[in-house]
């Protein structure tokens, strides 16, 4: 019975009076004792091999259907015969959730430094483990990015090279509030699936972390593609440009990490002050659960 | 073996001789105590959120694809360079199953004034809360669309601003019994989802209640899009309506005002008096589970 | 630790010592006292509505995106404009993912009178059961895609109506085989996602019946709806050729049910004599778990 | 509480004190008495009709919509009529999905002799099985390419047949490694699914198995199939090889062979000795875990 109360609870956002879950402590913003276990390098190296697979799959999508029309730099449109915009936003979201559905056992299934940021500014990862990871990512980026170029040397730079830059007829403060609220879709996303709260209670929606965030890469992809063919994670744009190496994408590239990091930074906000806290208690301390 | 004679129940349809699960008590009409509720404010700004964020992502998806081809106002037609129909289909049924995953254990879930006015029905939430989620989805559809103006100045009137119109060729009552039975699709789904039998008893049909709630939105986009452009939520019509504001996208607003609320009335019905109810309680008594 | 060797079992096969589930009892071929409850009725309106929503939506969107090409009759294309045949497929495998995932619980789910015969033949169901069924099913589909000539009376006949008709070029062999394969895939999908020893032991693979379920019936019509349009489902051919009407359909109608019970009924058969059938028992009894 | 701090080393990657999860020992490679049980020679026609209906459904899926475009060997462009390049990932990795599903409880669910070898390597196969399950595999993939031939004559040597081949303009070179990452996508992907410390603690990744296995294979296609077709399953390859019989296939048959298995041999040691392994561990031990 307790469970239907709590069903009940739920969609009528009824109060529960006492707290049935608990919130594990913040993380200390550097700790000693982890740069000594090899558990910290093992989730460096999982984060550096999945943002690989991860920009090896996508930009080779992205390359290999642009063959068939548009001889543009970032843009959007592949032909009929391809897989098309549709399959491109497929592979994005479908690669987060097979890598998040990998590698969340072994380092928590970042695979982007604005994830790692949300994050660490919750306090669920220290500023030593975050530094790391996202230094791993940004080179497996690189990595993933080379693989393709090595692969498709006769289209890679014709076709854009999967680079993030922002399409003619758009502002740069467009360009940027896009991404911004791009990635604040997907860090919210993440923050309501790994909400501790969730496992403790919300037992009718069940704990498929992979796949909503999966699906939440998906949708900004259908959405922005033609306005910045969507970043929202700075090391798929970073070890895109590196390779691609062309003005364009160095010039916007700031873009593609001011704006995820404030997205995710609103996100990890939204949770923290709006979500997660009761009136009382936003007003009065730091923490909500301090 | 208990859990087995179950599957055997269900799929035999067999009648379980004891309720082995406790329906909640019917929400009150007015709560005044839930007014000084912390949660109830923030279940309304998730709301808020929630449907700003569907309608954004949504809405830039139709504009940002309508470049290539259809010079029409609510029509249907992307070229095949875009996400098409079915990227279109994807948005709308992708975005509800994130929003439904991230806000159900704030807010349930809702993100649709239909699907509120239908668990009001069934007495899930109460009048006051109902109220003020409709009034925070309608702001926050507002909100949202806005949102894809200021970023699609060139095209957004120009592509019909994801209004929901009645398309040329068909009656008033063929879209508005279109909207009646889409909605009717979801808001089943919904109680289907939420059923407090459900997790008591169907331990093979898991409760992954927010993608098959995506999923219904898909689907319907999928049968109706050519028709009215697929409305089943009143707020997302209104907000599209208020930003765009033309006479079309106005006279046939009634539309997707009437015919959701029936369809989710009918949908509320057909859960407590049929599918809930068993043949002599469905006669006897108002609430199947009194 | 019995979990992982389970685990481990599964990969490699391994022989379980003791059974660790029930059977439940086959289902009597008549039951009086089934035909004086309520839950038996309901179950049939249940099957009733959600046929009548399985052809309304995906027929609507086989209509719907029609405007643009094919001038055939059960043909295949349709434009770049619309949703394709890809969202076509998705609409059939959708729908029967949400309606199984809302009807599970009351009917058991069939939508599909090959289903209800293939647990019939399992004796999952009673005879009366999948007789009531059957014709709750066929009217359910008339009703649907009567709903859908209503509403597109200027297209629905010139777009071939949604019926299964065996497409030019192919022998009845070959359409008759596609439907018999198709089945078979379906309801073997079936059996195994609602196979007692699931629940009881494969907590690795869990239990998310509808969406494999759903998934087969949009793998199939992604194969054979150049060759029969697909059916896999006599309701949805029976229900498609009332309303439409043509000789072509009719002529055609028996592949439509042959098929798919032959199909049922090898994946009823595959189902007990291999998969859950050990080598003696097997030869010596007609029932593997009697 | 103790579940919450779960969540929270996962997230922050924390080191857990003791192990709360039990590896089952290796496999033997020859296991005589496994040879005399019936569970073994299910399997194996579990993996032979799995195989069958992957190839048949996939390969038909390839070959019917290929009639609008694309008169090449091996190659990709369908038109926009048909379900296109999107349509027959999805047709790849959606039968994977369903047949995982189906046939985990039975045989472990591989159908790809890459998949057996992978885990084998591992020591969770004996030899024998992995070489039975290869035969199996390979038997079926003949079978279920051989019943699309016969479905479409017409039309199936016209448009290639389904097999793999390397595309024009890519190198021998490009081509393997294309094979060896893909399939290391999708073994890394099967390992993380099954491990045994994935159910005893992950409670917030829940044990989907099925799903992103699926989808791995969904992801390699839309990113290979303009370079070799994608492979990444030998059966697959020698199977439509064996039936279409044309010089090219069986020129490039070996590609499709050594790729998998290096890309699995790398996956199965990276889950090995990278991710199961401490540091010290993985310095002293052969096994991990012995």
């Amino acid at each position: 019975m307790a469970k239907d109360i709590e069903v009940q609870g739920e969609h009528g956002g009824g109060e529960y009076s006492a707290k049935d879950y608990t919130d594990p402590p913040p993380a200390p913003l550097i700790d000693a004792e982890e740069l000594t276990k090899w558990s910290l390098y093992r989730a460096a190296i999982a984060e550096f091999i999945a943002t690989m697979l991860f920009l090896y799959v996508t930009v080779l999508t992205v390359i290999g259907y642009k063959h068939q029309s548009d001889p543009g730099a970032s843009g959007a449109d592949a032909a009929c015969g391809g897989v098309g915009i549709l399959g491109i936003a497929w592979a994005f979201g479908g690669m987060i959730f097979i890598l998040v559905y990998c590698t969340a056992g072994i380092s928590g299934g970042h695979i982007n430094p604005a994830v790692t940021f949300g994050l660490f500014l919750a306090r669920k990862v220290s500023l030593v483990r975050a530094l790391l990871y996202m230094v791993a990512q940004c080179l497996g980026a690189i990595c993933g990015v080379g693989l393709v170029k090595g692969f498709q040397k006769a289209y890679y730079v014709r076709y854009g090279g999967g680079a993030n830059e922002l399409s003619a007829g758009y502002s740069k403060g467009t360009g940027l509030a896009a991404e911004i609220i791009g990635t604040f879709v997907l860090v919210y996303t993440v923050f309501a699936a790994t909400d501790p709260k969730r496992s403790a209670r919300d037992s009718h929606v069940p704990v498929l972390a992979p796949l909503p965030i999966g699906f939440a890469v998906f949708m900004v992809h259908l959405a922005t593609i033609p306005i910045t063919g969507t970043g929202i994670n700075p090391a798929r744009s970073f070890g895109a440009a590196v390779i691609y190496n062309k003005d364009k994408a160095w010039d916007d590239q700031w873009m593609f990490w001011v704006g995820p990091f404030i997205g995710a930074a609103i996100a990890a906000a939204y949770h923290q002050y709006v979500l997660r806290a009761s009136g009382a208690k936003a007003m009065g301390s730091f923490r909500s659960n301090a």
